[in-house]
């Protein structure tokens, strides 16, 4: 959460100049994005009306090869629809340009808000929303492979090693051990793939009231499972800050994607154990960050054991995760 | 440079609920202030035509006892015409309310950038805002005490110790010594006071183009001598990143504000001293923060020798810095 690249007015305008958006009248740096830098910019649009939008720097992790990728995705799924921003290209066309040694994208500007605590309401048109970019990227050219899948997962283990693992909890190297050997055994192959999200948690999620007025922060989309996709958001958002279960929200999430995108027996079927997969997801992830960030840094460490919690929940209480009651 | 709190939509749109400026659409926290947290807001507005407000929450060193002193001088200043943000007050006309243990006020949103390498004609602008607000305070009624003054630069230097500074550079502490010994025999005691910004550095500007859209971050505002805010604002705007003087600039700034508030003649004589302090003032907060910042915490440290070298500037050539040819 920091602006880590200063950028002055001159600088704003000078890049501003490239594009078809009018002139700069303000820009904010906002504290979003771990791995980018971003500004709210006001402009006088390019018909005197005024227009908003992000500019966003790319500082790391991202790899220049992959932004064709992202920022053609965001329109490709816009030009059908779904609510995501569009990338607004420079005069020559262009979807990011290079600031020194960083790229930057100017990106429509989306209102909304992220919920703490979600209705049913809201997760239900996430749900939708979110089986609207699976059936809407089944067209889209661009190819990625998920670098945080199942043998990402073991490879973050070893990483972390059993020392480190017990450091965090000391249940935890041996249920990483189990649910590794159990999702290696059980991963489902043969499911229908689409471009996912894989990060839908609520912060990348703008509401309009119990509407989605956008989806945000595609930076880990890649090819892979659709239902996967439908675990990792039932992960993200079906779950007190406390860790109880919430059933209404995810029963809701569910119908939400049913009603758009139906799901067939296989992939219903799959759910639980493609829910394993997501908790361990974030779980290895947070676990790696825990271990590699310094206690007294500047940044937030997330908990793994939010989603051990949320995985053992998975493992035990699959009927009540996934009932499949309502249709 | 960061938002310290989290505020999901739910706490904001309960908050914006207590003030009549329309529902809340879009929050975005941003990245500025180091000990407030800020938003940018947007709502439907009082009228239904949107609006934008900062919203500030205050962290820490701000006593709730000055907080009426900082909200009232912005609605006295605003009234006048200075171009400053005015505050809005909730249904009960309350300048701030608490939310939770921290007090957070909502702020008018003010067009406008602020520049990195200011043009002659902007600081001219800025000159002439400055003297604006000296004379649109004179009948403010609130008082504060500039914690930041002489006194308080003897105290930093005790604490950093000669140990400290010599740290920072191996001439530091003969010349803080030498200043403090100069400035305490030759400090003005009888020039006129006002209410002063006291740190109207670039980055507390924001310009459309060469005008002044807004003055902001009032947080150090105290009452103290007139033309030391002068020379606050000439230090901070009169040099390249370098270290470079830039005389048209300097030039343009004194002649703006001598425009609008006529400096007197022992106002004019009193400036090189005056900037002596100016210089001092930022090189020692600089030098206390750079020995109590762990060297690689995520702030920047900013270097107190920018400002040791502009202060030998003033001491040096002070003819230079304020040569009053112009008028």
């Amino acid at each position: 959460m920091a602006v880590y690249t200063h950028l002055g007015a001159e600088d704003l305008a000078a890049l501003i100049e490239h594009y078809r958006v009018g002139a700069l009248i303000s820009a904010k740096g906002i504290a979003e994005g771990v791995s980018n830098s971003n500004w709210l910019i006001e402009t006088t649009g390019p018909d005197g009306a005024g227009a908003r939008f992000i500019l966003t720097m790319y500082e790391r992790r991202i790899d220049l090869n992959e932004l064709p990728f992202f920022l053609g995705l965001l329109d490709h799924l816009a030009a059908k629809g779904c609510p995501v921003p569009r990338t607004i290209h420079d005069r020559d066309n262009r979807a990011y340009r290079m600031v020194g040694e960083k790229a930057v994208a100017l990106i429509e500007f989306l209102p909304g808000v992220s919920v703490d605590h979600p209705a049913a309401a809201q997760a239900r048109s996430v749900g939708a929303a979110l089986a609207g970019v699976h059936l809407a990227s089944a067209d889209f050219a661009g190819r990625r492979a998920n670098g945080l899948g199942l043998p990402s997962w073991r490879d973050l283990a070893d990483d972390c090693g059993d020392t480190g693992l017990s450091s965090i909890h000391p249940d935890l190297p041996a249920l990483v051990r189990g649910e590794l050997a159990f999702l290696q055994a059980n991963w489902p192959e043969t499911l229908p793939h689409a471009v996912i999200h894989a990060d839908l948690f609520p912060d990348n999620v703008l509401m309009l009231g119990d509407a989605v007025g956008g989806l945000i922060d595609f930076y880990f989309a890649c090819n892979d499972i659709a239902a996967y996709d439908l675990a990792v958001t039932h992960a993200a958002w079906s779950f007190e800050a406390t860790g109880e279960f919430r059933p209404a929200v995810a029963a809701a999430l569910l119908q939400g994607y049913h009603a758009v995108r139906p799901l067939s027996d296989a992939e219903r079927a799959a759910l639980p154990v493609l829910a394993r997969g997501a908790a361990m997801r974030f779980m290895m992830t947070r676990a790696y960050d825990w271990l590699h960030t310094p206690a007294d840094a500047m940044v937030t460490r997330k908990d793994p054991m939010d989603f051990a919690r949320r995985l053992r929940f998975y493992a035990e209480r699959s009927e009540e995760a996934f009932p499949f009651t309502a249709d």
